[in-house]
């Protein structure tokens, strides 16, 4: 059976890449206008799963999605690393000289900084998705703009690259992570576990958290800190850690966990996901 | 004697207005174009001290600055939380339906999701400077375009205000912290202490580090992890503790953590900043 898989953006977006990899070609890929509309759309059931981008290893954590992974039901089902190489994407006939303003989503500006920095006379105008401002460039027939985006978003909309791979660092990687409704269990090993949670401000509040995990031998993958919406300075803690919910340790730890926080909330426990190099093709 | 502070952006920025509550009104405010500007003109002895923001309540840590403390040899020597509010500013004449472009900082727009999601016709355009935004759009005399910024930048720059407060969180709070060449004694209590470490990525390895603080009380205020550049999902921990680092506890337990680190960096010991309503005024 086929299943629909929701991504935002545009066709050619880096998430539809990973998803593909995910997922393989053969499934139906619905994409929608923005991150929180992936969440709604599984949350509602008109998509099984759905895919989201959650850290780049230059630009950091995707804080919207960490917001809503708190607020929504959903549940990570698995994750896949992509490589990301960003491009210069304009119509045909325009050359680089041309370029006055370039569109693209905030963390593509911030994965090419230096690339602005050679050329400061760029403006840059902030779109929802890379491959939604390919198509604006290309719907607008904008003879002076370009938009940042994949080497795929050029194919599907044939368009021009007119600079390759302007990303400051080489081994620039987006983690994905697959939304579901409901829990799964994992397909292959090793396994690793999200939770979040808070804790009243007191001293060593923390180290007692971790003291769960680390009494039983447990590893901390990552951990990551959001300020509380409309609470000043108090935060959340996102924890990803290696092991399964359902592995005894593990949910030893966790049961432990839930009596010295204040909130706890399980995000999903899957299979880690591999790094994934993009194939681009005509289709 | 007066003393160069160095601030990113134009008059009437928010980081200006928080310069001039933690230093006062008769020191020199020069201000630079980046945020890496403010570094550098420390760095180079052309400012005695410098001011970024840090963290902002909704939007979450500012990377860069985070980045640059890492390579810079600069000291933190103080802080200071400043009450965000912001306001759509415009040409005078210009009413809010006339507005088609909003030019403003990437965090500005993170900060105003609401009013976005609320007008989903206004294209954003990104700016390194919410008051660089407002002089923009006055000194281009545009009459579709307004920016987001202080209402201390809509008053230097007799600009109209046509909204108000259109933050989402009405709590919204950003920290900014100072920079000098030398570390200096804090001048009032509570202390705090910004400390930067890695270590190698074995089961345990964070639980080590955060009981050299768990084992002698200091109270851990704030931790941050930043993927490595280039190293894939490899994590630095950015950590503020209470106390100062010439305390006898807080002494050993820093001796303590450069033993099990495979990098350790003193980023600052200085006073915890107060909460600032910033003072709006004609001058």
């Amino acid at each position: 059976m086929i299943v629909k898989v929701a991504f935002p953006g545009e066709r050619g977006s880096f998430t539809e890449l990973a998803a593909i990899e995910y997922f393989g070609e053969s499934e139906k890929y619905v994409c929608v206008p923005d991150f929180s509309d992936v969440f709604e759309r599984v949350s509602s059931g008109a998509c099984k799963y759905g895919v989201v981008p959650i850290e780049n290893s230059s630009a950091g954590s995707i804080h919207q999605n960490y917001d809503s992974l708190l607020e929504s039901n959903l549940h990570i089902t698995g994750e896949i690393m992509l490589r990301i190489g960003q491009c210069v994407i304009a119509n045909n006939g325009v050359k680089k000289k041309d370029v006055q303003t370039i569109y693209s989503h905030s963390a593509a500006f911030s994965q090419c900084k230096g690339y602005f920095r050679k050329n400061p006379a760029l403006q840059k105008v902030q779109i929802p998705n890379t491959a939604l401002a390919v198509k604006k460039v290309k719907d607008e027939k904008l003879k002076n703009a370009a938009a940042i985006a994949s080497m795929q978003a050029a194919i599907d909309f044939e368009m021009n690259v007119i600079a390759e791979n302007i990303e400051d660092n080489k081994w620039n990687t987006t983690r994905f992570i697959i939304l579901g409704r409901k829990p799964e269990r994992p397909a292959f090993t090793p396994v690793k576990t999200s939770v979040v949670f808070s804790m009243q401000n007191i001293p060593g509040a923390l180290f007692k958290c971790l003291a769960v995990f680390a009494l039983r031998d447990i590893d901390l993958i990552k951990i990551e800190s959001r300020p509380v919406h409309g609470k000043g300075f108090k935060y959340l803690f996102y924890l990803d850690f290696a092991g399964d919910i359902n592995d005894p340790a593990q949910k030893n730890a966790v049961n432990n966990l839930q009596e010295i926080t204040s909130f706890y909330k399980h995000l999903g426990s899957y299979s880690c996901g591999r790094l994934a190099y993009p194939k681009y093709r005509k289709r």
